[in-house]
């Protein structure tokens, strides 16, 4: 028995991706012409204006995935080498779903100034930066510093990745229950990464009652453990200043969303307020079983793929850099995620059903309208350098 | 009138290379495979036993062609984004030559502890390190500082590729004019990163004569003025301890080799024994005219394409990570550069003549042999962590 009997391991026998000329040097005059002396005007031209670079390098459509692997998946940590595999997986995902140019870098530093000056001193070859898999709080200290650093997209794919695909889930949930998305009331359950971000962009979309739980309970005004991130979150959410469990959260609430490891029995919805929605995103096991959470409530979501509505951050992240690259954007804006969000959620409204909330990853007008919604909002958004795309 | 109006930016426009897919992502299964769930088995597995990264991702065959823009060809400093289309163009020779996937990562830091230590902190991504038109002499302790702390091939093209070539050209020559290669006596013009090291890879190659010359003339031992990389050199080289002028050197001298940014007078050879062994490899404009010193020399090679013996890196960077990878040899030792040497030799006297003392750049068995040669060598010095290669 070898890891190779294995048919997953075999469709990753040395690796899935590769580099490509995308131009044939066939004789001396082109190699003369691509590499050394010819290639030296180009270089000349773009150390004269760096903005060229966006014309004759691959760099405008070059994102860098970058882990230090210290939270991969579901997994934990599993190191920069572990991690490798997975950033793989992301730049194949990149390339056939928005072609976009991706390269895994791992990194060997958990250190945040390290890895931020790392990064930095990366960056030049890379038209947007793709954070991935680093352990909460770190990751919201690196993207602050980082987009403060520098001027291409900087985006932490656990954070704003699902929350997009969490935000347009909801708006589609919404609309097949006929409710009125501002004023659904939603619970959230897991305040790393992915908690933090799916609470902000839908507050950013105007939910006004928006209560956080972790594993102690509410993160409410009766707390006394809470990290400078939670208190930043309790400062935005909770207006009705709530404390308690998990279970005082949800009585009356219409949406929840599970963004933890955690495990609620599915009995717990009935503390819901009728028909509620339940996204249970926890990977590979979500926190409430979704066909038991089926009986309860009126919509279900979860990560996984063999069940209705799979919340993939493959909706959003190829679309979202296609379409900052395509303008040359300097960062990745709020405007620029709620526009992501609303452009999957219009293409879940054509065939709209309680199982069919969010679009398949496999339809391909997603990618598109994704990239289209992003470049538009941040021309709005006054960040694109090409507001009118590269010539 | 526009840059794309010249061939040359048309060509590079959009940039050379791109990253690929090498499997098929058609449906939800083979994505639950390609990415999660699925690669999180694969993930694990490497993350317990990191030798797997060389079966399981691209790991094994792909290097990172890093620069800081510090000395671009020999056009000098012009930055990190200015010289990407460089390392782009180097990219696409490496998989043209030898199947390698080479990343361009171009960097915004000058300090040498910086390059270190971003270089240290994203190697986990690559089984190769290629230098790439780093100024000396931060070059030298960049070099040697990632090597120690590295356990992957770390390499300095500019030195050692360069180094390669030269010494494959100048025992092609002493064959071709029936010397003994070890009695010559070289003159090495410029002590900047390749003279420094086509100086060292002769004298490991047995030439006991080596006398290098910089722009103040003869590096004995009347100078006082010498860097700790030149005194180095001179405690190695210049066995006669002779001091003087470029012509002092070159009185009776077989062999010249310009590595500089320096003009050398054509009559000037006359002071070389009969026969002499002229490469002037300064680009674009040759140290000598090598229409004019083919009138003094009995063979002449240059950096250029248009002439006879293009002394091209292209000969050997390829080759040499191809087999340093292909055994995943821990680093580049001087035997395997030796062999790299040897290897393009023996491919030159199929047809050996003074005008073709060097292999054409685009000679199929090139690549082929270097790679043999070199993955051998790193079998023999120990530094082979698969001495069959990888399964």
């Amino acid at each position: 028995m070898t890891l190779d009997d294995d048919p997953i391991f075999r469709m990753h026998r040395g690796g899935k991706i590769e580099m490509r000329s995308t131009i044939e040097v066939p004789d001396a005059a082109a190699l003369s012409m691509a590499y050394t002396p010819g290639v030296g005007k180009v270089s000349e031209a773009v150390a004269a204006d760096e903005s060229l670079a966006d014309d004759y390098t691959w760099r405008a459509n070059t994102v860098a995935i970058i882990t230090d692997g210290s939270a991969v998946l579901g997994l934990g940590d599993l190191g920069p080498t572990g991690a490798l595999p997975v950033m793989e997986g992301k730049a194949l995902l990149f390339k056939q779903f928005a072609g976009v140019d991706a390269i895994p870098i791992c990194l060997d530093c958990r250190d945040v100034d390290a890895v931020v000056e790392t990064i930095v001193n990366i960056a030049p070859s890379f038209g947007g930066i793709n954070l991935e898999d680093i352990s909460a709080p770190r990751c919201f200290e690196i993207e602050r510093r980082l987009d403060a650093a520098l001027d291409i997209p900087v985006f932490h794919d656990d954070q704003h990745g699902t929350a997009i695909v969490v935000l347009a889930g909801l708006r589609s949930a919404a609309r097949a229950l006929d409710r009125e998305f501002s004023d659904l009331r939603v619970v959230v359950m897991g305040a790393g990464a992915a908690g933090v971000a799916v609470s902000t962009i839908l507050m950013q979309a105007n939910v006004r009652d928006v209560v956080v739980v972790d594993s102690r309970g509410i993160i409410g005004p009766g707390r006394t453990d809470l990290s400078d991130v939670k208190q930043d979150l309790l400062a935005r959410t909770n207006t009705r200043g709530l404390d308690g469990s998990l279970a005082d959260a949800l009585a009356g609430a219409d949406v929840f969303v599970g963004v933890s490891s955690g495990h609620v029995p599915p009995e717990t919805l009935q503390l819901m307020a009728p028909k509620p929605i339940v996204f249970a995103l926890a990977n590979p096991n979500p926190e409430v079983d979704p066909a038991a959470a089926r009986g309860f409530a009126a919509v279900v979501a979860t990560g996984r793929s063999d069940f209705p509505n799979q919340v993939n951050n493959v909706l959003a992240f190829p679309g979202v850099f296609r379409g900052a690259l395509s303008v040359s954007a300097s960062r990745i804006t709020p405007a620029m995620k709620l526009a992501a969000a609303d452009a999957i959620a219009e293409v879940a409204l054509a065939h709209l059903d309680p199982d069919h909330v969010i679009p398949s990853v496999f339809d391909p007008r997603v990618g598109p309208a994704v990239s289209e919604a992003v470049a538009a909002a941040a021309v709005r958004d006054g960040v694109a350098r090409r507001p009118g795309g590269r010539a």
